[in-house]
Protein backbone atom coordinates (compact mmCIF):
# COMPACT_ATOMS: atom_id res chain seq x y z
CA UNK A 1 0.00 0.00 0.00
CA UNK A 2 1.39 3.72 -0.79
CA UNK A 3 1.82 5.42 2.56
CA UNK A 4 -0.40 9.05 1.72
CA UNK A 5 2.67 11.40 2.85
CA UNK A 6 1.91 14.92 4.24
CA UNK A 7 3.52 16.87 1.17
CA UNK A 8 0.29 14.98 -0.69
CA UNK A 9 -2.00 16.06 2.03
CA UNK A 10 -1.11 19.65 1.57
CA UNK A 11 -1.27 19.33 -1.84
CA UNK A 12 -4.51 18.05 -2.00
CA UNK A 13 -5.79 20.84 0.47
CA UNK A 14 -4.40 23.35 -1.78
CA UNK A 15 -5.42 21.98 -5.22
CA UNK A 16 -9.17 21.19 -3.37
CA UNK A 17 -9.19 24.93 -2.30
CA UNK A 18 -8.06 26.51 -5.69
CA UNK A 19 -10.70 24.23 -7.38
CA UNK A 20 -13.23 26.01 -4.93
CA UNK A 21 -12.16 29.67 -5.56
CA UNK A 22 -11.83 28.90 -9.26
CA UNK A 23 -16.01 28.29 -9.04
CA UNK A 24 -16.44 30.87 -6.50
CA UNK A 25 -17.65 28.62 -4.31
CA UNK A 26 -18.79 29.96 -0.20
CA UNK A 27 -15.68 29.30 1.96
CA UNK A 28 -14.62 25.57 2.34
CA UNK A 29 -13.10 23.60 4.75
CA UNK A 30 -11.13 20.58 4.07
CA UNK A 31 -9.43 17.29 6.35
CA UNK A 32 -7.22 14.44 4.15
CA UNK A 33 -7.44 11.65 6.45
CA UNK A 34 -4.80 8.45 6.13
CA UNK A 35 -5.32 5.21 5.92
CA UNK A 36 -5.77 5.29 10.11
CA UNK A 37 -8.29 7.58 10.25
CA UNK A 38 -5.56 10.05 11.69
CA UNK A 39 -5.88 13.76 10.10
CA UNK A 40 -2.55 14.81 8.15
CA UNK A 41 -3.51 17.90 6.90
CA UNK A 42 -6.54 20.49 7.13
CA UNK A 43 -7.50 24.08 6.03
CA UNK A 44 -10.51 26.34 6.49
CA UNK A 45 -10.70 29.10 4.80
CA UNK A 46 -11.05 33.00 5.89
CA UNK A 47 -15.28 33.43 6.59
CA UNK A 48 -16.14 29.36 7.52
CA UNK A 49 -18.54 29.12 10.19
CA UNK A 50 -17.43 27.87 14.17
CA UNK A 51 -18.01 23.95 13.18
CA UNK A 52 -17.58 23.62 9.29
CA UNK A 53 -14.35 21.89 9.63
CA UNK A 54 -15.30 19.58 12.17
CA UNK A 55 -18.39 18.72 9.36
CA UNK A 56 -15.63 18.37 6.83
CA UNK A 57 -13.69 16.11 9.07
CA UNK A 58 -16.93 14.13 10.16
CA UNK A 59 -17.47 12.99 6.09
CA UNK A 60 -13.79 11.60 6.25
CA UNK A 61 -14.34 10.11 9.25
CA UNK A 62 -16.93 8.17 8.04
CA UNK A 63 -15.89 7.45 4.72
CA UNK A 64 -12.31 6.07 6.14
CA UNK A 65 -14.32 3.70 9.13
CA UNK A 66 -17.07 2.15 6.75
CA UNK A 67 -15.30 2.15 3.88
CA UNK A 68 -17.46 3.80 1.41
CA UNK A 69 -17.86 6.93 0.19
CA UNK A 70 -19.76 9.43 2.01
CA UNK A 71 -22.60 9.69 -1.13
CA UNK A 72 -22.75 5.95 0.02
CA UNK A 73 -23.58 7.27 3.99
CA UNK A 74 -25.82 9.24 2.76
CA UNK A 75 -28.23 6.57 0.92
CA UNK A 76 -27.63 4.17 3.59
CA UNK A 77 -29.15 7.08 5.97
CA UNK A 78 -32.17 7.64 3.89
CA UNK A 79 -32.66 3.40 3.31
CA UNK A 80 -31.40 2.44 6.83
CA UNK A 81 -31.94 5.22 8.90
CA UNK A 82 -31.29 3.10 12.14
CA UNK A 83 -28.25 1.89 10.88
CA UNK A 84 -26.12 5.37 10.49
CA UNK A 85 -27.56 6.53 13.82
CA UNK A 86 -25.81 3.85 15.64
CA UNK A 87 -22.84 4.82 14.02
CA UNK A 88 -22.78 7.84 15.51
CA UNK A 89 -22.07 5.63 18.96
CA UNK A 90 -19.36 3.51 16.90
CA UNK A 91 -17.53 5.79 14.89
CA UNK A 92 -18.33 9.03 16.46
CA UNK A 93 -18.38 12.28 14.69
CA UNK A 94 -19.45 11.06 10.99
CA UNK A 95 -21.70 13.18 8.74
CA UNK A 96 -22.96 11.19 6.15
CA UNK A 97 -23.41 13.52 3.63
CA UNK A 98 -21.70 13.78 0.07
CA UNK A 99 -18.40 15.11 0.18
CA UNK A 100 -16.37 12.85 2.05
CA UNK A 101 -14.34 10.54 -0.75
CA UNK A 102 -12.01 7.48 -0.02
CA UNK A 103 -8.61 7.70 -1.77
CA UNK A 104 -7.22 5.15 -3.48
CA UNK A 105 -3.55 4.40 -4.81
CA UNK A 106 -3.00 2.52 -8.39
CA UNK A 107 -3.59 -1.04 -7.08
CA UNK A 108 -6.73 0.05 -5.56
CA UNK A 109 -5.79 0.11 -1.57
CA UNK A 110 -7.71 2.87 0.57
CA UNK A 111 -4.58 5.33 1.68
CA UNK A 112 -6.88 7.99 2.78
CA UNK A 113 -10.04 10.17 2.75
CA UNK A 114 -10.60 13.49 2.22
CA UNK A 115 -13.58 15.40 3.38
CA UNK A 116 -15.10 18.73 2.47
CA UNK A 117 -18.11 20.93 3.94
CA UNK A 118 -18.70 24.65 3.39
CA UNK A 119 -20.75 24.57 -0.20
CA UNK A 120 -23.71 22.82 -1.06
CA UNK A 121 -22.83 18.70 -0.75
CA UNK A 122 -22.29 18.28 -4.55
CA UNK A 123 -20.26 21.31 -5.16
CA UNK A 124 -18.13 20.17 -1.65
CA UNK A 125 -18.19 16.49 -3.13
CA UNK A 126 -16.89 18.12 -6.80
CA UNK A 127 -13.75 19.34 -4.90
CA UNK A 128 -12.45 16.98 -3.09
CA UNK A 129 -12.56 15.00 -6.60
CA UNK A 130 -10.33 17.62 -7.83
CA UNK A 131 -8.04 17.49 -5.08
CA UNK A 132 -7.90 13.81 -5.57
CA UNK A 133 -6.85 13.99 -9.22
CA UNK A 134 -4.15 16.80 -8.58
CA UNK A 135 -2.33 13.99 -6.67
CA UNK A 136 -2.90 10.98 -8.74
CA UNK A 137 -4.88 9.45 -6.13
CA UNK A 138 -8.13 7.91 -7.34
CA UNK A 139 -11.23 9.20 -5.79
CA UNK A 140 -14.16 6.97 -4.58
CA UNK A 141 -17.15 9.29 -3.60
CA UNK A 142 -19.23 6.04 -3.06
CA UNK A 143 -22.92 5.83 -4.83
CA UNK B 1 -15.31 42.78 12.34
CA UNK B 2 -17.36 44.68 15.71
CA UNK B 3 -16.85 42.85 18.85
CA UNK B 4 -20.32 42.20 20.93
CA UNK B 5 -19.92 43.48 24.31
CA UNK B 6 -21.20 42.09 27.28
CA UNK B 7 -23.02 45.66 27.69
CA UNK B 8 -24.33 44.26 24.36
CA UNK B 9 -25.40 41.04 25.36
CA UNK B 10 -27.12 42.77 28.17
CA UNK B 11 -29.31 45.11 26.66
CA UNK B 12 -30.10 42.74 24.32
CA UNK B 13 -31.11 40.37 26.78
CA UNK B 14 -33.65 42.69 28.48
CA UNK B 15 -34.81 44.03 25.10
CA UNK B 16 -36.04 40.28 24.24
CA UNK B 17 -37.39 39.53 27.52
CA UNK B 18 -39.33 42.93 27.18
CA UNK B 19 -40.91 41.88 23.95
CA UNK B 20 -42.33 39.05 25.43
CA UNK B 21 -43.49 40.71 29.10
CA UNK B 22 -45.25 43.30 26.03
CA UNK B 23 -46.86 40.32 23.84
CA UNK B 24 -48.00 38.35 27.36
CA UNK B 25 -45.63 35.66 25.95
CA UNK B 26 -44.95 32.09 28.57
CA UNK B 27 -41.79 33.02 30.29
CA UNK B 28 -38.78 33.05 28.12
CA UNK B 29 -34.99 32.02 28.47
CA UNK B 30 -32.65 33.78 26.28
CA UNK B 31 -28.86 32.99 25.57
CA UNK B 32 -26.39 35.44 23.88
CA UNK B 33 -23.49 33.98 22.83
CA UNK B 34 -20.75 35.84 21.10
CA UNK B 35 -18.68 34.52 17.61
CA UNK B 36 -16.48 32.51 19.39
CA UNK B 37 -19.59 30.24 20.60
CA UNK B 38 -18.72 31.49 24.16
CA UNK B 39 -22.07 32.32 26.36
CA UNK B 40 -21.90 36.50 27.03
CA UNK B 41 -25.13 37.12 29.06
CA UNK B 42 -28.41 34.91 29.72
CA UNK B 43 -31.91 35.60 31.50
CA UNK B 44 -34.50 33.01 31.91
CA UNK B 45 -37.49 34.63 33.72
CA UNK B 46 -39.52 33.02 36.79
CA UNK B 47 -41.60 29.73 35.50
CA UNK B 48 -39.04 28.74 33.26
CA UNK B 49 -38.92 24.39 32.82
CA UNK B 50 -35.66 23.05 33.99
CA UNK B 51 -34.07 22.91 30.67
CA UNK B 52 -35.86 25.51 29.40
CA UNK B 53 -32.46 27.53 29.14
CA UNK B 54 -30.45 25.46 27.84
CA UNK B 55 -32.81 24.60 24.99
CA UNK B 56 -31.97 28.69 24.10
CA UNK B 57 -28.73 27.97 23.94
CA UNK B 58 -28.66 24.99 21.75
CA UNK B 59 -31.03 26.94 19.21
CA UNK B 60 -27.83 29.55 19.53
CA UNK B 61 -25.47 27.43 19.39
CA UNK B 62 -26.45 25.42 16.74
CA UNK B 63 -26.80 28.78 14.77
CA UNK B 64 -23.04 29.82 15.25
CA UNK B 65 -21.52 26.27 15.00
CA UNK B 66 -23.71 26.07 10.95
CA UNK B 67 -23.24 29.83 9.95
CA UNK B 68 -27.29 29.94 9.82
CA UNK B 69 -30.52 30.61 11.58
CA UNK B 70 -32.23 28.04 13.37
CA UNK B 71 -35.03 28.40 11.16
CA UNK B 72 -32.72 27.09 8.74
CA UNK B 73 -31.44 24.00 10.77
CA UNK B 74 -35.68 23.23 11.48
CA UNK B 75 -35.79 23.60 7.08
CA UNK B 76 -32.64 20.89 6.93
CA UNK B 77 -33.81 18.73 9.61
CA UNK B 78 -37.12 18.27 7.86
CA UNK B 79 -35.38 17.46 4.46
CA UNK B 80 -32.66 15.91 5.49
CA UNK B 81 -33.07 14.47 9.27
CA UNK B 82 -29.83 12.51 8.69
CA UNK B 83 -27.81 15.40 8.38
CA UNK B 84 -29.24 17.08 11.37
CA UNK B 85 -29.06 14.26 13.60
CA UNK B 86 -25.29 14.12 12.74
CA UNK B 87 -24.66 17.35 13.76
CA UNK B 88 -25.67 16.37 17.30
CA UNK B 89 -21.98 14.70 17.24
CA UNK B 90 -20.27 17.58 16.20
CA UNK B 91 -21.45 20.37 17.41
CA UNK B 92 -22.93 18.88 20.75
CA UNK B 93 -25.97 20.22 22.00
CA UNK B 94 -27.76 21.74 19.05
CA UNK B 95 -31.70 22.18 18.85
CA UNK B 96 -32.97 22.99 14.87
CA UNK B 97 -36.40 24.95 15.84
CA UNK B 98 -36.64 28.95 14.97
CA UNK B 99 -35.47 31.28 17.62
CA UNK B 100 -31.82 30.91 16.98
CA UNK B 101 -30.79 33.97 15.17
CA UNK B 102 -27.19 35.21 14.28
CA UNK B 103 -26.50 38.68 14.69
CA UNK B 104 -24.33 40.17 12.36
CA UNK B 105 -22.69 43.75 12.00
CA UNK B 106 -23.10 46.58 9.97
CA UNK B 107 -20.47 45.06 7.64
CA UNK B 108 -22.43 41.63 7.96
CA UNK B 109 -19.44 39.55 9.50
CA UNK B 110 -21.59 37.50 12.16
CA UNK B 111 -20.46 38.69 15.55
CA UNK B 112 -22.67 36.21 17.41
CA UNK B 113 -26.00 34.64 17.58
CA UNK B 114 -28.96 34.83 20.64
CA UNK B 115 -31.67 31.71 21.19
CA UNK B 116 -34.36 31.98 22.82
CA UNK B 117 -37.21 29.30 23.83
CA UNK B 118 -40.20 29.27 26.18
CA UNK B 119 -43.20 30.20 23.55
CA UNK B 120 -43.91 28.60 20.92
CA UNK B 121 -40.98 28.90 18.05
CA UNK B 122 -42.53 31.96 15.86
CA UNK B 123 -42.68 33.73 19.04
CA UNK B 124 -39.51 32.98 20.57
CA UNK B 125 -38.27 34.15 16.91
CA UNK B 126 -39.47 37.67 17.08
CA UNK B 127 -38.56 38.11 20.74
CA UNK B 128 -35.08 37.51 19.36
CA UNK B 129 -35.36 39.62 16.49
CA UNK B 130 -36.91 42.74 18.89
CA UNK B 131 -33.71 42.01 20.97
CA UNK B 132 -31.68 42.25 18.05
CA UNK B 133 -33.31 45.08 16.87
CA UNK B 134 -32.74 47.25 19.82
CA UNK B 135 -28.99 46.58 20.34
CA UNK B 136 -28.59 48.18 16.56
CA UNK B 137 -27.54 44.64 15.12
CA UNK B 138 -28.99 42.54 12.07
CA UNK B 139 -30.88 39.61 12.86
CA UNK B 140 -30.52 36.83 10.42
CA UNK B 141 -33.00 34.11 11.48
CA UNK B 142 -32.92 31.66 8.63
CA UNK B 143 -35.23 30.57 6.09
CA UNK C 1 -38.18 28.39 50.60
CA UNK C 2 -37.61 31.59 48.52
CA UNK C 3 -37.50 31.34 45.28
CA UNK C 4 -35.06 32.46 43.61
CA UNK C 5 -36.30 35.59 40.70
CA UNK C 6 -34.83 37.01 37.49
CA UNK C 7 -34.57 40.11 39.35
CA UNK C 8 -32.31 38.74 41.80
CA UNK C 9 -29.83 36.95 39.78
CA UNK C 10 -29.72 39.36 37.33
CA UNK C 11 -28.73 42.19 40.19
CA UNK C 12 -26.47 39.61 41.75
CA UNK C 13 -24.46 39.10 38.74
CA UNK C 14 -24.48 43.45 38.32
CA UNK C 15 -23.28 43.62 41.88
CA UNK C 16 -20.54 40.69 41.52
CA UNK C 17 -18.88 42.47 38.92
CA UNK C 18 -19.06 45.72 39.48
CA UNK C 19 -17.06 44.61 42.87
CA UNK C 20 -14.60 43.05 40.32
CA UNK C 21 -14.25 46.34 38.86
CA UNK C 22 -13.85 48.35 41.67
CA UNK C 23 -11.08 45.59 42.81
CA UNK C 24 -9.58 45.87 39.33
CA UNK C 25 -9.75 41.71 38.88
CA UNK C 26 -9.43 40.43 35.94
CA UNK C 27 -12.42 39.92 33.29
CA UNK C 28 -14.57 37.77 35.11
CA UNK C 29 -17.52 35.47 34.39
CA UNK C 30 -20.55 34.90 37.06
CA UNK C 31 -23.07 31.92 36.35
CA UNK C 32 -26.34 32.12 39.00
CA UNK C 33 -27.84 28.64 39.30
CA UNK C 34 -31.28 28.39 40.77
CA UNK C 35 -31.96 25.58 43.53
CA UNK C 36 -32.99 22.99 40.62
CA UNK C 37 -29.38 24.23 39.02
CA UNK C 38 -30.82 25.56 36.36
CA UNK C 39 -29.00 28.81 34.90
CA UNK C 40 -30.85 31.90 35.48
CA UNK C 41 -28.65 34.36 34.73
CA UNK C 42 -25.43 35.21 33.35
CA UNK C 43 -22.88 37.69 32.10
CA UNK C 44 -19.03 37.55 30.87
CA UNK C 45 -17.26 40.72 30.94
CA UNK C 46 -14.98 41.87 27.53
CA UNK C 47 -11.76 39.63 27.71
CA UNK C 48 -13.06 36.64 29.11
CA UNK C 49 -11.18 33.28 27.79
CA UNK C 50 -13.13 30.60 25.72
CA UNK C 51 -14.16 28.54 28.17
CA UNK C 52 -13.97 30.73 31.25
CA UNK C 53 -17.90 31.18 31.69
CA UNK C 54 -18.33 26.87 31.84
CA UNK C 55 -15.69 27.26 34.27
CA UNK C 56 -18.01 30.00 36.34
CA UNK C 57 -20.34 27.40 35.88
CA UNK C 58 -19.21 24.24 36.94
CA UNK C 59 -18.04 25.77 39.64
CA UNK C 60 -21.57 26.39 40.63
CA UNK C 61 -22.51 23.52 39.26
CA UNK C 62 -20.58 21.56 41.26
CA UNK C 63 -22.12 23.60 44.55
CA UNK C 64 -25.58 22.77 44.01
CA UNK C 65 -24.95 19.11 42.96
CA UNK C 66 -23.37 18.27 46.43
CA UNK C 67 -24.82 20.82 49.12
CA UNK C 68 -21.69 22.71 50.04
CA UNK C 69 -19.37 25.65 48.61
CA UNK C 70 -16.98 24.73 46.17
CA UNK C 71 -13.82 25.66 48.82
CA UNK C 72 -15.20 22.50 50.46
CA UNK C 73 -14.75 21.02 47.02
CA UNK C 74 -11.47 21.94 46.94
CA UNK C 75 -10.44 20.61 50.03
CA UNK C 76 -12.33 17.39 49.06
CA UNK C 77 -10.15 17.25 45.81
CA UNK C 78 -6.99 17.36 47.87
CA UNK C 79 -8.04 14.94 50.97
CA UNK C 80 -9.88 12.32 49.02
CA UNK C 81 -9.10 12.80 44.81
CA UNK C 82 -11.19 10.32 43.73
CA UNK C 83 -13.99 11.04 45.19
CA UNK C 84 -14.04 13.89 43.29
CA UNK C 85 -12.88 12.52 40.78
CA UNK C 86 -15.90 10.51 40.78
CA UNK C 87 -17.91 12.92 40.65
CA UNK C 88 -17.13 14.20 37.00
CA UNK C 89 -19.01 11.18 36.04
CA UNK C 90 -21.58 12.09 37.94
CA UNK C 91 -22.60 15.96 37.96
CA UNK C 92 -20.93 16.73 34.52
CA UNK C 93 -18.63 19.62 34.12
CA UNK C 94 -17.72 20.02 37.97
CA UNK C 95 -14.65 22.80 39.09
CA UNK C 96 -13.44 22.14 43.10
CA UNK C 97 -11.94 25.39 43.17
CA UNK C 98 -13.23 27.91 45.61
CA UNK C 99 -15.26 30.46 43.70
CA UNK C 100 -18.79 28.61 43.62
CA UNK C 101 -20.89 29.68 46.90
CA UNK C 102 -24.61 28.40 48.08
CA UNK C 103 -26.84 31.04 48.09
CA UNK C 104 -29.20 30.50 51.23
CA UNK C 105 -32.27 32.73 52.30
CA UNK C 106 -33.22 33.47 55.85
CA UNK C 107 -34.16 30.40 57.18
CA UNK C 108 -31.30 28.36 55.63
CA UNK C 109 -32.70 26.87 52.74
CA UNK C 110 -30.41 26.77 49.51
CA UNK C 111 -32.24 28.74 47.25
CA UNK C 112 -29.60 28.50 44.22
CA UNK C 113 -25.52 29.05 43.89
CA UNK C 114 -23.24 31.38 42.16
CA UNK C 115 -19.89 30.94 40.16
CA UNK C 116 -17.04 33.08 38.82
CA UNK C 117 -13.60 32.51 37.18
CA UNK C 118 -11.51 34.64 36.11
CA UNK C 119 -8.92 36.12 38.61
CA UNK C 120 -7.48 34.26 41.31
CA UNK C 121 -10.06 31.47 43.09
CA UNK C 122 -9.83 33.57 46.44
CA UNK C 123 -10.57 36.92 44.34
CA UNK C 124 -13.74 35.29 42.26
CA UNK C 125 -14.71 33.85 45.53
CA UNK C 126 -15.23 37.56 47.03
CA UNK C 127 -17.10 38.87 44.23
CA UNK C 128 -19.88 36.15 44.57
CA UNK C 129 -20.23 36.69 48.29
CA UNK C 130 -20.39 40.53 47.09
CA UNK C 131 -23.23 40.19 45.12
CA UNK C 132 -24.91 37.62 47.53
CA UNK C 133 -24.70 40.63 50.09
CA UNK C 134 -26.17 43.09 47.52
CA UNK C 135 -29.57 41.10 46.96
CA UNK C 136 -29.51 39.98 51.09
CA UNK C 137 -28.26 35.91 50.52
CA UNK C 138 -26.70 34.49 52.80
CA UNK C 139 -23.38 33.14 50.58
CA UNK C 140 -21.84 30.28 51.81
CA UNK C 141 -18.64 29.29 50.08
CA UNK C 142 -17.72 26.06 51.70
CA UNK C 143 -14.88 25.80 54.40
CA UNK D 1 -8.62 42.39 17.05
CA UNK D 2 -6.63 41.26 13.84
CA UNK D 3 -8.34 37.87 12.72
CA UNK D 4 -6.02 34.94 11.59
CA UNK D 5 -6.34 34.24 8.16
CA UNK D 6 -5.71 30.94 6.68
CA UNK D 7 -2.43 32.01 5.09
CA UNK D 8 -1.14 33.44 7.89
CA UNK D 9 -2.42 29.59 9.84
CA UNK D 10 -0.58 27.28 6.84
CA UNK D 11 2.37 29.59 6.97
CA UNK D 12 2.52 29.24 10.90
CA UNK D 13 2.58 24.91 10.17
CA UNK D 14 4.56 25.38 7.45
CA UNK D 15 7.52 27.25 9.42
CA UNK D 16 7.04 25.21 12.46
CA UNK D 17 7.76 21.85 10.90
CA UNK D 18 10.88 23.41 8.97
CA UNK D 19 12.00 24.36 12.28
CA UNK D 20 11.72 20.71 13.62
CA UNK D 21 13.57 19.50 9.89
CA UNK D 22 16.45 22.31 10.65
CA UNK D 23 16.53 21.29 14.26
CA UNK D 24 16.05 17.16 13.15
CA UNK D 25 13.04 16.65 15.90
CA UNK D 26 11.10 13.57 15.66
CA UNK D 27 8.01 13.87 13.33
CA UNK D 28 5.74 16.59 14.54
CA UNK D 29 2.08 17.38 14.63
CA UNK D 30 0.74 21.24 14.60
CA UNK D 31 -2.71 22.75 15.09
CA UNK D 32 -3.18 26.16 14.40
CA UNK D 33 -6.62 27.59 15.99
CA UNK D 34 -8.21 31.12 15.33
CA UNK D 35 -9.38 32.58 18.10
CA UNK D 36 -13.15 30.72 18.37
CA UNK D 37 -11.18 27.85 18.81
CA UNK D 38 -12.19 26.77 15.38
CA UNK D 39 -8.93 24.35 13.63
CA UNK D 40 -7.87 26.62 10.87
CA UNK D 41 -4.61 24.76 9.58
CA UNK D 42 -3.43 21.70 10.60
CA UNK D 43 -0.11 19.40 8.81
CA UNK D 44 0.90 15.98 10.58
CA UNK D 45 4.81 14.60 9.08
CA UNK D 46 5.37 11.41 7.97
CA UNK D 47 5.75 8.67 10.91
CA UNK D 48 3.63 10.48 13.08
CA UNK D 49 2.03 8.25 15.69
CA UNK D 50 -1.78 7.60 15.23
CA UNK D 51 -2.91 10.28 18.06
CA UNK D 52 -0.01 12.20 17.75
CA UNK D 53 -2.26 14.94 15.87
CA UNK D 54 -4.91 15.29 18.48
CA UNK D 55 -2.27 15.92 21.29
CA UNK D 56 -1.33 19.17 19.46
CA UNK D 57 -4.93 19.95 19.08
CA UNK D 58 -5.26 19.61 22.48
CA UNK D 59 -2.46 21.60 23.86
CA UNK D 60 -3.79 24.22 21.73
CA UNK D 61 -7.18 24.30 22.75
CA UNK D 62 -6.34 24.15 26.51
CA UNK D 63 -4.16 27.62 25.92
CA UNK D 64 -7.29 29.18 23.90
CA UNK D 65 -10.07 27.67 26.29
CA UNK D 66 -8.32 29.18 29.64
CA UNK D 67 -6.52 32.05 28.27
CA UNK D 68 -2.84 30.81 29.10
CA UNK D 69 -0.10 28.69 27.24
CA UNK D 70 0.00 25.13 27.73
CA UNK D 71 3.09 25.69 30.13
CA UNK D 72 1.23 27.40 32.77
CA UNK D 73 -1.41 24.67 32.40
CA UNK D 74 1.24 22.09 32.91
CA UNK D 75 2.66 24.11 36.30
CA UNK D 76 -1.33 24.38 37.50
CA UNK D 77 -1.33 20.33 36.98
CA UNK D 78 1.48 19.54 39.29
CA UNK D 79 0.64 22.52 41.79
CA UNK D 80 -3.39 21.62 41.37
CA UNK D 81 -3.87 18.61 39.48
CA UNK D 82 -7.94 18.50 40.47
CA UNK D 83 -8.10 22.02 38.76
CA UNK D 84 -6.69 20.44 35.70
CA UNK D 85 -9.14 17.36 35.76
CA UNK D 86 -11.41 19.14 36.07
CA UNK D 87 -11.33 20.96 32.84
CA UNK D 88 -11.25 18.00 31.15
CA UNK D 89 -15.07 17.63 31.76
CA UNK D 90 -15.28 21.88 30.62
CA UNK D 91 -12.70 22.22 27.97
CA UNK D 92 -13.08 18.61 26.31
CA UNK D 93 -9.36 16.98 24.62
CA UNK D 94 -7.09 18.97 27.16
CA UNK D 95 -3.37 18.74 27.04
CA UNK D 96 -1.48 20.67 29.68
CA UNK D 97 1.95 20.38 28.65
CA UNK D 98 4.18 22.89 27.17
CA UNK D 99 4.12 23.01 22.96
CA UNK D 100 0.33 25.12 23.19
CA UNK D 101 0.99 28.81 22.93
CA UNK D 102 -1.16 31.55 22.73
CA UNK D 103 -1.21 33.77 19.61
CA UNK D 104 -1.32 37.24 19.83
CA UNK D 105 -1.36 40.56 17.64
CA UNK D 106 0.04 43.70 17.68
CA UNK D 107 -2.20 45.26 20.51
CA UNK D 108 -2.42 41.77 22.51
CA UNK D 109 -5.24 40.60 21.74
CA UNK D 110 -5.71 36.88 21.27
CA UNK D 111 -6.08 35.55 17.68
CA UNK D 112 -5.56 31.95 17.96
CA UNK D 113 -2.85 29.49 19.00
CA UNK D 114 -0.92 26.73 17.99
CA UNK D 115 -0.11 23.23 19.32
CA UNK D 116 2.64 20.96 18.60
CA UNK D 117 3.46 17.72 19.61
CA UNK D 118 6.13 14.99 18.55
CA UNK D 119 8.87 15.26 20.16
CA UNK D 120 9.73 16.61 23.36
CA UNK D 121 7.81 19.20 25.28
CA UNK D 122 10.48 21.74 25.09
CA UNK D 123 10.99 21.43 21.55
CA UNK D 124 7.70 21.28 20.85
CA UNK D 125 6.95 24.40 22.04
CA UNK D 126 10.47 26.20 20.14
CA UNK D 127 9.04 24.70 16.56
CA UNK D 128 5.57 26.50 18.05
CA UNK D 129 7.57 29.86 18.72
CA UNK D 130 9.73 29.47 15.29
CA UNK D 131 6.27 29.15 13.90
CA UNK D 132 4.46 32.55 15.03
CA UNK D 133 7.59 34.26 14.67
CA UNK D 134 7.68 33.21 10.87
CA UNK D 135 4.10 35.52 10.63
CA UNK D 136 4.77 38.48 13.04
CA UNK D 137 2.60 37.04 15.89
CA UNK D 138 3.66 37.73 19.23
CA UNK D 139 3.78 33.87 20.90
CA UNK D 140 2.80 33.69 24.67
CA UNK D 141 3.77 30.11 26.06
CA UNK D 142 3.01 30.47 29.63
CA UNK D 143 5.01 30.28 32.18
Amino acid sequence: MTELTLAAAQALVSAALAHGREKTMQPLAVAVLDARGALRAFGAEDGTSLKRGDIARGKASGAIALGVGSRALHRMAQERPHFIESMHGVVGALVPVPGGVLLRDASGAVVGAVGISGDNADNDEAAALAGAAAVGLTADPGK
